[in-house]
């Protein structure tokens, strides 16, 4: 029987999760391991200061073979999960789903995709999902429908060693998405700015803002993806060297 | 004359801080914003359920024109710099000198990595600086004749749009280096295991631990360069699109 880990970053008693968990049942046995609170935006962050507790919880009832909170990140989630939470390693990791886009530049800030990223660098098939509706109760039914075509996809054929997917889902009018789209990661970023405010005692306090820009023009990307309505797939790693750049480095020597 | 942010990931009381404050202040004026405590392995998180503040320290005389301590991560000090304390925007933002390695796959772990890439997405000219000693009373005194000719070669030549450096120095016997090495980042991973103890209550906790792997086989790698005496300088992006593997999913199509 397959062994998947199912994780994700907005907490494990999001529904995101639920719809991922019932999708991942139908292919093998589900081990859910996932924070005991919401951790959205850690990125790749690790606890490595003070000690991780696990907590068994009782919430998907025959769905799954164990389900487990972790006081730590997403991806401390995958790491203990793997070392602590399974008697053979798992084949397939399953992250999401999230509530809001990780397409674009959100992938670096996401501990939804980095807690896929992590099962991928142990070697493991792995997918993050999210849902670019913010809602909470969103209706789950297509993309349940989706997620089981793409994980079905993933098994067949395989992915390269050490790669995952980003797979984001639009919003759409009718709740219908025109398909799939290999893309490539849009280039966008978000300008964070704050927004000052005096608290009872007098003192300054900045929450964050910001806006989202698309700087990008291609029609290749996820972002152009999403706009027309397409489910878009984001073959991810996490090798972060600009290979592109490197000849304009050529002459950068600096000898002893 | 030049406005410099410098920032890191082991907080602003961290010697390596120091180190690159007095190199940057050979350019310009210095502006420090870094975390109030240690925040190693942060990765790219930021501070979203809670409101930051900012504390103004006198830790570096006249090497700089302010310097600021905030509540949160590596990523959130580059942005709430940015967006808050400097007039005009800064040119530069150097991130270290941190203790310990940001090489290879270190680099998706590193706050000190995450910050210097918040600032070249907004359009900054970034570096990130490592030195391979854990010790925090290592001599800086190579590390700053070096990391000054790469602040000048980065002025002087410039980075391709939003990418930045990933420099590490590397632990040499007599403390000399061989020269730099434009690199690419190698294939390696943390094998994430846990310590699990039992506490005064008879609950148990998990403390991470783990072994590192090597598993590139390149010489053109910063681990190469680094075993070799080198100090690695990685060009890294934050586009995770795997491009080379694009072609392996040219028939992955699903119709609506």
């Amino acid at each position: 029987m397959k062994q998947i880990l199912v994780t994700n970053d907005d907490g494990i008693y999001a529904n995101g999760i639920r719809a991922l968990v019932e999708v991942a049942s139908q292919f093998g046995e589900v081990t859910v391991v996932a924070p005991d609170r919401p951790q959205s935006a850690m990125g790749h962050a690790i606890t490595i200061g003070k000690p991780l507790r696990i907590t068994k919880v009782d919430l998907f009832g025959d769905l799954v073979k164990g389900a487990y909170a972790i006081s730590g990140t997403p991806v401390d989630c995958v790491s203990i999960g793997i070392d602590q939470l399974f008697e053979e390693p798992p084949c397939l990791c399953l992250s999401g789903v999230n509530h809001g886009s990780n397409s674009s530049i959100n992938v670096i800030y996401s501990g939804t995709m980095s807690a896929a990223m992590q099962a991928a660098l142990a070697g493991i098939e792995s997918v993050g999902f999210s849902n670019v509706s913010f809602d909470h109760d969103a209706d789950f039914t297509e993309v349940k429908v989706y997620a089981k075509k793409i994980v079905q996809l993933v098994l067949d054929k395989g992915l390269p060693p050490s790669k995952l997917l980003n797979v984001n889902f639009p919003n759409t009018e009718d709740g219908k998405y025109q398909g799939i789209k290999i893309c490539r990661q849009a280039d966008a970023l978000w300008t964070q700015e704050y927004d000052a405010r005096i608290d009872p005692q007098g003192r300054k306090y900045y929450w964050l803002t910001g806006q989202f820009i698309d700087r990008d023009k291609g029609e290749d990307t996820d972002l152009y993806a999403l706009k027309n309505g397409y489910i878009s797939v984001v073959p991810v790693m996490a090798d972060l060297t600009a290979h592109a750049d490197l000849p304009h480095f050529a002459d950068w020597t600096l000898g002893a």
